[in-house]
């Protein structure tokens, strides 16, 4: 049997990202400064206990409305549909975005059993046909599923008058054309502008 | 104002060999799989709770004793002498050693104000005189602190008659020339064998 020790290196090891070795590693860091552990257990519970989804956009929050959402001095016409709560994260450390956010909670995925009733595309309609949305900007993954969700959702919602777009694909900011795949370079192409 | 999420990247990111992205990434996984969360703060808090140090070896147990000090079929006259409980963990993993351990919980520093008293080295010395040992295996690692101390030891206890090794240094298995550092051949030749 194993002993608790045994136990918390096979959880650690069941996150995302961390290895055997990484386990072992905080297992031991943990054990050997357990205040460390009770904070990280505390952080864990406050988030658990304390985060739910904005019954708008659908991103975390603690709060009735999430902080965007409830921004009233952020563009509320441009709607920046993404895949997950972690989209927004990462998009919110560029500032790029000034509009609101959409959260589907996953892409189309016909294999997966995944159908457009299991994403929160239904309340993304009802938004664009409440509010007054100028923009929809498609911010999935440039996956086959995040393109197949992208098309859907510009269908859906096109007829209702309002813009759709795509987020730009192409060669990333310091990448190297030797190492970008074929789709990427086509689309780079597709996507070229003026100078 | 951080939100629990912002608190709970923190705290990860605190964690070692744990980045930012990495940390939004785990954060992100126990939200949206809440049990795992909770399967996390269960293993810490018990490893936390129950593990404790073995009062003979200082590796962590959750029994008086540790299962290796306990083992009856251990070989209980050599002893491998460690810094950290995580040694015992790595070197239990190759079976290579069939005797007993004492961890040291950390190497000689002076600069760090570690001296020989804040180490478990008394209590090795204890075990020497009264435990039957024929050998001293010392696995502490081959960085100056972990010379320094394996030196140290060996002066306090050859003069009980008891032998003391120290393992061996060299090319890494898999390893290249090319890449090892001076001292490393340096060490690789003073340590060579016939064949």
């Amino acid at each position: 049997m194993k002993d608790s020790l045994g136990r918390l290196v096979d959880v650690l090891t069941s996150l995302p990202g961390i290895g055997r070795k990484s386990a072992q590693r905080i297992a031991f860091h943990l054990l050997k400064n357990p205040d460390n552990g009770k904070v990280l257990v505390a952080a864990v519970e406050s988030a658990i206990n304390q985060l739910h989804l904005c019954p708008l956009c659908f991103n975390f929050t603690e709060d009735a409305l999430c902080p965007i959402c409830a921004d009233k001095k952020r563009d509320h016409s441009t709607i920046c549909v993404v895949e997950e709560p972690q989209d927004v994260f990462v998009l919110e450390q560029t500032g790029e975005h000034r509009g609101t956010y959409h959260v589907l909670g996953g892409v189309l995925s016909p294999l997966d059993n995944v159908g457009p009733e299991s994403l929160h595309i239904k309340e993304l309609v009802e938004r664009v046909r409440r509010e007054k949305i100028v923009e929809i900007i498609v911010a999935t993954n440039p996956t086959v599923e995040g393109e197949a969700t992208a098309n859907y959702i510009a269908q859906l919602l096109k007829p209702l008058g309002v813009r759709v777009s795509r987020i730009a694909r192409g060669i990333p900011v310091g990448g190297d054309l030797e190492l970008a795949d074929r789709e990427t370079i086509s689309r780079a192409f597709e996507g070229r502008r003026e100078l």
